[in-house]
């Protein structure tokens, strides 16, 4: 069934179960001569890791990724390069009762159905932990983008009912009398900015009241959705493919495959729905005509014809037809509330009967504070494959490239 | 960079221009033994057609499916279908300026940068056109799916502000004292009352509103968004992959893969942001507990040990885990306004100069009631491919199929 | 089962049976901007065409290859290049018999055991017709290579006991005295060469005592097998990836992928099996110790560092480690005896009883004379798909290209 | 550039250098419900592993196979298989020459141009070494295969000028009389048989003047070539695909994929050149008409319609039109001499300057021996993907499948 896989050049698959030995992921195709050390990865594994905040499971793991090959004197060689997690804090003990039953919301049933059995500790495969892997393989594909100008940031937009005010990704616009000057800003919160609060919310007090919330819903026994936003900044004109590989079908599938995942938008996304064309079509501008603090002139390579408009609004969230048209990329996806809560449900188990369930262990109330680096990662890992298949597009480049 | 693929044993090849000779579609790995013949193509071809009501571009083709390869004597065969459907209303004249420029909410731009040039006749490969090919190959995903007792209906559910009152796919649940009995009622709207509304929204309240608002649209030379809302059942559990195949994600993939989508959800899509686990779960009920018109008793197969319990609620829309729940399959997807309006824009041309415009030619001022069928399409495919790939999940039953 | 496809950048996908309306190939991934029209592909479609010598089935078939997409004022768009071969010269009513038995060397059994029936006219998917689109697809290839100054050149090296006594693959090395200056020669036959003789012999004396056989064959109601040499001249160092997609074994795939084809050797080849090491490693020696009328200086890009050295022998076969090493590449592939012959054999029919029977219908007593340009065009696709591969083997290339 | 994996449904992806931490591969889509522990994995390795006789490298490493995921109570469990072997006994220092200049025989040149630099410890990625990943998924393959009652035996036919002398893949036919009655015998030599030879070759005289021959290599500081033989025994009719992923095609990927193959053949191989349409093709004979020691009546399953005939002859090698035709598969494969070898060569550095080197390590004088067994891995994970993915051909079985 071969679904562990994901990429076509920059192809990685992975592998591993909540409490098994370890995790990993095989990454075939990075290109030859990328820096890469152990170290590289200890930011965005501690990021996702559990245990950093009270909002998360207190499972502990270490959560050091170790590089099997692919690496000789510091530098990628162009061949697999395999990356391990230890699980160290296994308590398979905590799930047996789960085999016996279905709990709701999570993909027991799924799984019994299809394989005949599983692998029930902790979720085996499908447990949220099946996401270290993911992040490791991330690193090394915002490694290669870093090189080519690329970053990709993600945060946290709400929780329950409450939202970052500032609407970072849209910009202001204002056109100054009869003069074509446009000015143009955008917000993308820093880094830094993000990592001061517990649930990775750029708006302090929108943190604070998610976080009362977040306590209200762990002594209810219960968990919160959330909802993530992602900008990447940096992606020259011209990636992505026009039909089933667009890149925004491809950023579809890579944010759907993160367990929780609900929704996905791009740009303006399912607003959409209530705008006419006039206003949801982003014109197009010249450079001349902006002042703006927007850095990314991503005209698509030194020696291509194109111009290098800024567009006016960014309704399409930097997409046009499944190919990246110069502007920063916008993402936004839906996480479900944790299925795993101990509040009382009712399910049946394996023999049909109904029976009442608290499910056990060591759970998130919420979900999107670790989700934030994953979103990241599969985005970075998309990007980072795309970029590679593209550069055959052209005969005139090809031709470059090969000396003729 | 071949991106005009898409399934790995169900596998489509798509090819063709808004303005060229003809359009089609290469389907390889289309089991053998499917009646298929030119007249079962007619109905969703003339669905997705051009000219059939006047909130469509009044262009007329004829959309006729020639079977080119792959059936004998009235039965697929098992080698490729190849299915061709010739351009007989190419007016390329119309378009012959739009070379000059890029014209905002298209693919312009980025083909220019991607390729060097484009194929500008009607927008090309990223025409809408392109999709009468992915309606073909839904036809023949389609009869498979039939042949398992799989249907697909897919209807507009919102235009502009006017949404059908009537909330499909959720169901309604009345516990009767303290019995056990559940009461489970759904409503999917059937493919005549659909089609009774030139837009295809099952609620003739809602249509009407709509209809007003688009004649409002189309004198301003404006466009609006829509909401395809879209109905699976018959699936049964265990179909999808864990990781990154799973069946939301390529359900991602397929229906983000459509020019215009900006949002996709599955089930209770962007709602779960701001509910909690115990609302959003969806309890396993036993079948002896429920009455109910669901006739989907959708265990596995024959010989599968597994229960067939159902969900007193659907806020998963049929997947969990990435893999099928028994249960009715929901998908949304909101498509932005059409972005060819004859309204003025501004945009640049290729020297980056600031031009206005207003893009000529036959247009739709809505997409989403000739887009049904192509979501529809996708969907099929994708069930198509994950259904034969998920027969090899399990020794017994290959041991089974080779006799053993 | 998606077997009708090839290659992962340069895709293409074939359909087309023997007596069905028309065959053809959808490229998908092939670069925008190569110089591309129906005439191009006229002198190897005839090359491959039944009906032109004695040697060759009598059946007679225009095989022009109709462009249906993908090519816009004369290049190539990027988009996928539709072409459409129609059949016409069916005789279906040869092949009716054939439906109720098995005939031996062909597919017929495997058909029916996989698939429960079979197209069985002229073989079907499986008759040697198939090879049309695969010829048409090599076309665009070599039109590719062609710009980066590769060239592939096929001919018949033996027809039953009779080879060509040139051994044109070897080189001639000569030391002379101590000077550590060598002389090195290699024989490529020309296209014009080869086309003069009817089987496509470029050693006339061969040529003849093997069509002297062959009319021995025919009035035997007989057929015999033969060998094909295919050289390719101009591949830089450093195509081909290290493990499961060596460029030998996707040449390997790819020629044998052909029908009949029975053993296929690099360089060589088989009678490695007898030499030892020293005699069989090929020595690189520095361009400035060599004279030769080897014009492959083939470093690989402009900017890379490593020296351009020439081997003293060619036993690798342009191939070391899966990977050219900027050598001639040399394939050899056998094919044989076409099974179709009208001397009496037997068989079981679909009862299992035993028959005879004698297969009617217009079949070549030889297959290698026409399989010339299909093995070329093999060779040519998987070249052409390596070459877009090998583009993102380098970070400093990477950003090269993304002027970073 | 993706070349570690390798299948469709039952894919692998391998890792690892000879002188890193580890090798290893992962195995997405082995279908659940398989034992496998990892003693299973004992005998294959220990036949590929160094340092079992005098003709192999005196390497010493365990080899030990550490199953990390998709193992749950002694089952697999349908999610990806990890399987890691640690290197134990790198000897680097061995290897620091080898990084300026270029092997003749070797990958390095090719690498260098390729990805700028290589791990030159050992060949790195391009190792033999890497085969021992291979081996690992073969035995996760050939559980699955001895489920469905297929056998692989592979066995060194010829070393050097000495080959085995029973014709063991052909058989021996006599009609008695005048009676239809057919005696057909084969002769497939035994493990036991084949592991009683240090080399590997069942016969015990060609076996012995091999080793005579091979210890004569030794003291000339050389190495010899060598002839693997594999026959495939139970395979039913019916498996493998039409055109490219014909099953002797991917075979020759496969196969050709190991390291110093620079031949192969399927069933008659090279012979077929000189032989004749009436000789080459088997006829098929019904069962009642012979009598004979095969036991493989392969009817591809328990309720197709097809019969079940005995093929008089093998030249197909149990492969026609690429499909199994239920007969034994028979492919042999050239193996060229070691290229490392202590013998003084000449070659050039990295300068482009001329050397003379003569290359130290541990290296084997013949490869053959230890191949064997990565030569049945390959068939073994090439018969697997094709046995799984050819379960969705059939609508009717598909229906079977799903219970309708």
């Amino acid at each position: 069934m071969s679904g562990s896989s994901f990429g076509t050049l920059f192809k990685i698959s992975t592998w591993g179960e909540s409490h098994g030995k370890a995790l990993g992921v095989v990454i075939d195709g990075c290109p030859a001569g990328i820096p890469l050390c152990e170290v590289d990865f200890s930011e965005d594994m501690k990021r996702r890791a559990p245990g950093q905040t009270k909002y998360a499971t207190p499972r502990k793991e270490a959560d050091e990724v170790e590089i099997l090959s692919g690496v000789f004197e510091g530098k990628t060689t162009g061949t697999p390069i395999s990356l391990m997690i230890k699980n160290t804090s296994q308590r398979s003990g905590d799930y047996s009762e789960v085999a016996s039953y279905y709990r709701p919301g999570h993909a027991d049933y799924g799984f019994d159905a299809k394989f005949g059995f599983r692998d029930y500790r902790g979720g085996g495969r499908s447990s949220g932990r099946e996401t270290a892997a993911r992040v490791a393989a991330g690193v090394v594909a915002a490694k290669l983008l870093s090189e080519l100008g690329i970053k990709t940031t993600a945060y946290v937009k709400q929780i329950g009912p409450y939202a970052c005010e500032k609407n970072v990704y849209s910009r202001q616009v204002s056109k100054e009398g009869s003069s074509v000057t446009t000015k143009i800003e955008k917000y993308i919160p820093e880094r830094d900015i993000i990592e001061k609060s517990p649930l990775r919310m750029p708006d302090p007090d929108a943190s604070q009241k998610a976080e009362k919330y977040l306590m209200d819903c762990i002594q209810e026994n219960n968990s919160s959705g959330g909802l993530i936003e992602c900008v990447i900044t940096g992606v020259p004109a011209g990636v992505g493919d026009p039909v089933f590989d667009k890149l925004d079908a491809l950023l579809g599938q890579a944010v759907f495959s993160i367990g929780a995942v609900k929704g996905v938008e791009i740009g303006a996304g399912f607003s959409v729905v209530e705008t006419k064309g006039l206003d949801n079509n982003d014109s197009f501008l010249s450079q001349s005509e902006t002042s703006s603090n927007m850095d990314n002139k991503n005209a698509p390579d030194a020696n291509t014809a194109v111009p290098d408009p800024i567009k006016e609004t960014n309704n399409s969230g930097g997409i046009l037809g499944g190919i990246s048209d110069g502007d920063d990329i916008i993402i936004r996806a839906a996480f479900k509330p944790t299925p795993s809560i101990s509040a009382e449900q009712q399910t049946v188990n394996k023999d049909g009967n109904p029976i009442t369930i608290s499910v056990k262990g060591r759970h998130d109330p919420i979900i999107v504070a670790r989700a934030v680096v994953v979103v990241e990662a599969m985005a970075n890992i998309v990007l980072a494959d795309r970029l590679l298949v593209g550069m055959s597009a052209k005969l005139d480049r090809i031709k470059d490239f090969y000396g003729k």
